[in-house]
């Protein structure tokens, strides 16, 4: 694929291939557009739009072949090289992630954790040294890293955002419920776990209060 | 405040309380609403709008008191009781999260989590006892649970969410990649996390692709 792509379609096809590896559909060779499309929920002609820019035919009757399919999504997603990614903030939130990003993919690689905390320099974590922030230059220059995971407080991430910046990371996952202000170059995904979460207890609460006044049995 | 209030401005005034509440703003008494407007990222005017619903008034030449603010936000995100939560599938995502929210906030209280997994099955996580998912509605009944942490596999996330959905829970927060077809009165907030980091790490590879195509050194 010459012409470049967008995040969204990205994130389509991220969501397509987890789909298709799920273990529960372990055997199933050939897949519908319209079956994909309802799974991820997109619309069918978005799907075979999709796999028509990936270079995949299906066959009329039986569908795209799902190996086929996933080859030619790892080709767009995936590198082949191991990426990897730097955790800046290795507090409750930074373990956590840790825990679930190692070995998450097989390319996937995060290579060191940063923290100013003194008691958690030098220390590892799963697998994972942590070094402070002034290290940052040496070691994504070293390592060649170029995305980070931000898990540190709402006030230090718009500084631990520079810094890593200015280190040469130019995408960054960011779990701090802080906007930060960044170059044009850079790609910021934010997500905010507490936020969400208050969002769902308020809803239940409101719910809960609605459904005793309604039926108040 | 007898209005209803909308899941956007809920959001808001949790992302006000993170910024007024960071440690590194100890001892600021007072805030303009412009400057916790850039901070939060909205438009000052939004922002006295919800200071306005919450029956704060400002000091022209001070700002908003801090400790008035908070105190009022308290009033329409949090409950006075304890908020009990479930969360659903103990895996590798599931303990990270159940880390992250136990004593995250004073009144959130993870009671119990779910797998199906005989050998988690009546082991203790963090405190936190799992349980075979069909104790789900005998312990959402006795715990007065209305809320759940969905971090099961995107093939069981609709037959777990059905699940808690008929045992009373009303709000779902969804780690699992997958659409969940509920019933109009559940509120599912949806964040995923590997979709997130690969369109991170996809950036940064077709950045650091096209600035060796246009900087050939």
């Amino acid at each position: 694929m010459q012409q470049p792509i967008s995040m969204r379609t990205i994130e389509r096809l991220s969501r397509y291939r987890r789909v298709l590896t799920d273990p529960s559909r372990q055997g199933v060779s050939y897949i519908f557009s319209h079956t994909l499309a309802a799974l991820v929920q997109v619309t069918p002609s978005q799907v075979r739009r999709d796999i028509m820019g990936l270079g995949c035919a299906g066959n009329p009757t039986r569908g795209y072949r799902v190996e086929e399919l996933l080859a030619a999504i790892a080709t767009v997603v995936d590198d082949d090289q191991p990426q990897p990614v730097i955790l800046v903030g290795i507090g409750k939130l930074g373990s956590a992630l840790l825990n679930f990003f190692r070995g998450h993919r097989p390319n996937l690689q995060v290579v060191a954790a940063f923290d100013n905390n003194p008691e958690k320099v030098n220390r590892i974590y799963q697998g994972v040294r942590c070094y402070t922030l002034e290290d940052l230059p040496r070691i994504v220059a070293a390592e060649r890293v170029s995305a980070a995971i931000l898990a540190v407080p709402a006030t230090a991430a718009q500084e631990a955002a520079n810094q890593v910046v200015f280190a040469g990371v130019c995408g960054i996952l960011n779990f701090a419920p802080a906007p930060l202000f960044l170059p044009a170059h850079v790609h910021v995904e934010s997500i905010d776990l507490t936020t969400a979460l208050e969002k769902v207890l308020f809803h239940t609460r409101h719910h809960a209060l609605s459904s005793v006044v309604l039926n108040p049995r």
